[in-house]
């Protein structure tokens, strides 16, 4: 597995991850599309292109109001894969995968668990594009269009997205006949928040939830801000001691040197940047991310943190000292680049689409204090509010997201409302410090791996995968036929 | 109890019962405060304004979105009676009345079942006015400035009405150190709907609900459009077949007379009415008004259905045959009136405000087709669509409420799913014909009467109560605090 590609998607999250100085790290929820892309074994299930079917949904802009300009209507993007669905009138299951802050395009291949398990359900599978994103931007406008006017970003909410994904679903339902089909929404990271509020602000429409790592407590004061990066620093610090002390020690040292005559050049140097440095923070955040976006997708077999780990850890000490082995590691890890640091690079939609979502509703605090092998950053409400203000002209609504879909007391809220939710998470995942922890009720559950990362049950199956893993999806997938089961059963009483 | 106030309402309703052609009716939903406040035995309780406090929440906008304009403030009137509370850090509940389709103010008379119970529980009371009435209209404008800008009435409906009594809710808790308490929300009628609706979709802020005459069955195709007026035939029906019949032959004489020369001055003369009648329409639509208002208020201990059914019955025949009767129900209801059918009125917010929900989000299709004591009138969408269209320039989304509330299969759905909800009813309201009709689970669970009227339960208690309503109120009464058991027990588990 080449692991260039990161490289320029670090680059692509560090060219974004500040807001006039407010620092909007870790950069992002995603899955990490392109990575996995680069997966030669991934990379082959593409041909499933062939199998599903591109549908438009005429979508109403603003589904809470009712002012005239609410009632635009806009193509929203779905996809049908029909190849193993019971078909019409079988009340045959639907697996609705609700897209998150990135386009559709390569859902189906990503969420390979959906496709792995479509058979044995006989399952319908329905990839939901979310709004703003790919080809579903409303007004007729390009991304960066939407994106830069603060009249039409604002109908960008998560709210209005789940109303978007009720819409559809009823449509699809009863578009092929399906009005008795067990809905089961998935979704991965942000789109795993998103699948349980839709099961929990939408029962009628989805029967039940698989929320893949999705750090629904780091919102408000719930969880820790340091929760995040102690994670991060745990993964280095379990795969390594001495590759923890060595990133631990490098800060001061690429500070010391940058403070040199010469010494930006000479980090440049160093680090065989793409273009000169611009400053020891630019490489200092280069790090950080790859730290963390590694830890996040620390996934089998290659385990990105032994990768970078090995790298530092064997590296020749003569030269350069702490920082010739934080370079083994960074060349370790970009195994086929010429360059490296900040290569040329453009914005995602990803990138872009976060960065509004998180400085609107999505407030996640998240900041560095000590107990890390990063030196601290906290995280500073005020400075962050004043830095997206100065961004996009509104301040973030940082309680809004438990005011509206909850968050404090989830045990104690959930332990007599609500059913049929996975909350799954792989340990070594930071956003896994945010995660509901144990059983809830009994179909309200925690299913975790402590070696797993960020969306890994959402992953195919492949040959290499190890045997937790493999127990961890089947738990999922027995689980969820439980809920269809005893769904079946009551709609033939209901039938009587 | 004097009933000459209810005409003035009727005629209140009359003329708003239309727009552009398409009938509304019936006209509104509320509570008939009006019609209350005139029983001097509640009259009397209105001294209790001396024990709250009224408050202004600093209110958001639009909740669901983030343009500029989203985040305007205005005040939101709430009014709060701690005369019986538990105080700070005693964790006792706190109940929540979410207003309805009119000014606050005379809720905590009104809904006299908060206050009677209040002491048992220990339990603050807090009332919330619902946006755009009252003293709760945004952006500073009157009632009718908001009402008739399509910009600002844009942002009157239910999703934004329920988050901002979420957003209320949370800060009260935290104001008054009342994080642990917990909230119990009532309302009657649309506000049984948004007490329903609330704890669906805020179990983090609500621990049950109380929805009294809640027709949340009536959207869509669910319910049979002519159930509630099968409801009104048969509450004559059973008080008296013989005025059941007369009022069934009435349409087609007040039809014949009309269209005799002078028809029209004849009739205004047989019913004394307050100004000529301009057509034979204008007497039907008061009296179907007249008997679709007396049968959802069919209160005791007067029941005005009986009433109006011994004016019908005990008329003298000889003079003005069946029309002579009619208009004796007419005499015996408004018994000091001097003239009838058309007096002058104002509209109210009531009912300003109700055409507008109708014609936007709440399209509850009731139409009259046969099986009933009146003349066929089908609810036809697309003409009720257009009449809409006309008055407001914008259409109604007839399916909103299914998508985002649901309703259909309701059995089914929360079977499995939520908790702690009373659907309370009185069979004699038309409005228990969209109803839940029987337990769906150990804590979703219907409460009704046989005899009881509209809102019957949520009245204050009175010496002239019939058993069968002292015991509903009690059973009510058992069933939240034995939510509120379960949840003190939940909690004391979870701070060990």
């Amino acid at each position: 597995m080449t692991l260039s590609r990161l490289s320029l998607i670090i680059s692509f999250i560090l060219s974004t991850a500040s807001i006039s100085g407010q620092k909007l790290d870790p950069p992002t929820l995603s899955l990490h599309r392109e990575d996995i892309l680069q997966d030669p074994e991934r990379a082959v299930s593409a041909s499933i292109t062939n199998d599903f079917e591109t549908l438009f949904f005429n979508q109403t802009l603003d589904h809470f109001d009712y002012r005239p300009e609410s009632y635009t209507i806009f193509q929203q993007r779905y996809l049908i894969d029909s190849k193993y669905w019971g078909g019409a009138n079988s009340d045959a299951p639907i697996f609705v995968y609700l897209g998150n802050e990135a386009p559709i395009d390569g859902a189906p291949t990503i969420v390979g668990f959906l496709r792995d398990n479509a058979a044995q359900f006989k399952a319908l599978l329905v990839y939901i594009e979310h709004r703003y994103f790919g080809e579903s931007i409303p007004l007729g406008m390009s991304f960066e269009e939407a994106l830069n006017d603060a009249n039409v970003r604002g109908y960008f909410s998560s709210a209005q997205a789940l109303a978007d994904y009720a819409a559809i679903i009823i449509h699809v339902k009863q578009n092929l006949k399906a009005r008795s089909s067990p809905v089961i929404v998935v979704g991965g990271s942000y789109g795993g928040m998103l699948a349980l509020w839709f099961r929990l602000r939408y029962p009628h429409v989805a029967l039940g939830a698989l929320a893949s790592s999705a750090p629904i407590l780091y919102f408000d004061d719930i969880t820790p801000q340091d929760a995040y990066y102690s994670v991060v620093t745990k993964d280095f610090k379990d795969t390594s001691e001495t590759c923890y002390q060595t990133i631990g020690n490098s800060w001061s040292e690429i500070d010391r040197v940058a403070d040199e005559p010469n010494g930006l050049s000479n980090l440049s140097k160093m680090f065989k940047t793409c273009k000169p440095l611009e400053s020891g923070k630019e490489l200092k955040n280069y790090l950080k991310s790859l730290y963390t976006i590694t830890a996040q997708g620390d996934h089998p077999p290659t385990y990105p943190v032994t990768v970078i780990c090995k790298g530092i850890d064997g590296a020749n000490t003569t030269e350069h000292g702490i920082l010739g082995k934080i370079f083994a590691g960074v060349v370790a890890y970009n195994v086929n680049s010429t360059c490296y640091v900040n290569p040329p690079a453009n914005m995602s939609q990803t990138d872009l689409g976060w960065r509004w979502q998180r400085c609107s509703e999505l407030v996640i605090p998240i900041g560095i204090t000590n107990n890390s092998m990063f030196p601290p950053e906290p995280f500073v409400l005020s400075s962050f509010v004043d830095g997206c203000n100065n961004s996009f002209g509104v301040a973030p609504r940082p309680h809004w997201i438990t005011t509206y879909y909850g968050g404090h007391d989830v045990e104690l809220v959930l332990r007599r409302f609500g059913s049929n939710i996975i909350f799954s998470n792989g340990l070594r995942d930071p956003w896994s410090s945010a995660r509901v922890l144990k059983n809830i009720s009994d179909s309200i559950v925690a299913i975790y791996t402590e070696k797993g990362s960020h969306c890994l049950d959402l992953f195919a199956g492949k040959q290499t995968d190890p045997d937790w893993l493999v127990m961890q999806r089947k738990a999922e997938v027995e689980i969820i036929k439980g809920w269809i089961a005893k769904y079946y059963a009551d709609l033939l009483a209901f039938k009587k």
